[in-house]
């Protein structure tokens, strides 16, 4: 009964994944190469985009560190990132697992899960492991482009600057 | 004499190699997720699971950390797990670099080659870099699911945990 | 006008991304494994090999920690490794993201770009994250074989040893 079942997508061509891929570690790349006026693109104009612990995630609770509703929302946050917040600067260097897949409810949707670990770098080259976790992603792909639906964030600690700057 | 000859495994498709592949990675999501009774199942009934350090293992010395003989050793290591073990609660993060494949000696049987992180999260938040190294698995696919025949896992350091409560 | 371009090389296919890919992996573990002698042959004959930072780099400075144009001058770096220089014994770790390729302009040429992240191990066990950045290659692939004909290295701090033992 414990079986371990194959959570491959069925049908899941290699294309598929390679464009699903590809779009998982382009957002990422966009973030750490500072081109942070990409990131809402990545997302569908109605997308969900959800920062949440382990913890809360683990309990059902809605409450979270980040919550956009929208592309309009997160367009926001990047506005803020270049005229509002006042931080030290610092970049971010993602390295992800590979993502495992499985086909979502609707017709072209996919599920994600995936693993993060991001080191942040601060301008006089301070360096420290800043956050790990796992994106849940679910993904549409139409006409042979591929966008974010719904991104959840789950971090593995708490413990993170409540001031995430940069989107993760 | 010194030229670079490609490792890839001649005759290993692109869905040999997604089943190896998500093999891999599920076994490292499970342990994150906690699913940890899910973890003897990766294995077949009589595999082997063997932790050891780079140094031991370069010198060719039987002594490791941990030594599982059939999946029997290692579901009585997930009851100690659940039953018997004090210890602080703590998950980990995996990320995993890619396999290098290459054909076993027997018939459906790979051999593969891949580094992995780790970090460990404790419960109260704190989170370091715990352990590194290299699996060496050897993976049996039969109808199409695929096993760890073999795991060696090559501790980087021999600075670790004697007590590894959760496996790697 | 913000619209994502999915940077996918058209054309590229499954074989040719394994081939292209397993380059970059066998070259990160050639160098975690201590096969240090194999490291210039990852390259072609006349490629060039520059380690830089992102500061650097983003202000197009030709300032680097190490420039070696020709795999002659690899070949010196490896020698003086072996036999020159005194250092404490380590070793690496490297875990690297997924590479996102595009057509380079010559036929058969493919440039790429992939994060990294490197943990150092000394001998007696000390463990730290030492290094992490991106690769920026330009391959080319002859007769199924794909070698470096550049490697752009650009580390995330400009704090690093100067001296660089173990080509990154």
């Amino acid at each position: 009964m414990n079986e371990v079942v194959t959570s491959t997508a069925e049908g899941l061509t290699s294309s598929v994944r390679e464009t699903l891929e590809n779009l998982i570690n382009e957002c990422a790349y966009a973030l750490d190469d500072g081109d942070i006026d990409r990131w809402p693109y990545f997302f569908t104009e109605s997308a969900t985009y959800h920062v949440t612990t382990r913890e809360n995630h683990c309990d059902g609770l809605p409450i979270g560190v980040i919550h956009c509703v929208g592309r309009g929302m997160m367009l926001d946050r990047v506005k803020a990132f270049h005229t509002a917040n006042i931080f030290e600067p610092h970049h971010y260097n993602h390295v992800l697992g590979r993502p495992l897949f499985s086909m979502g409810q609707a017709a072209d949707t996919y599920r994600s899960r995936c693993n993060f670990q991001v080191v942040r770098i601060m301008q006089d080259g301070r360096r420290e492991l800043f956050a790990t976790g796992k994106y849940l992603d679910t993904i549409v792909l139409e006409n042979g482009v591929s966008k974010f639906q719904e991104r959840i964030v789950v971090l593995d600690s708490r413990h993170i600057d409540i001031l995430l700057v940069i989107p993760l």
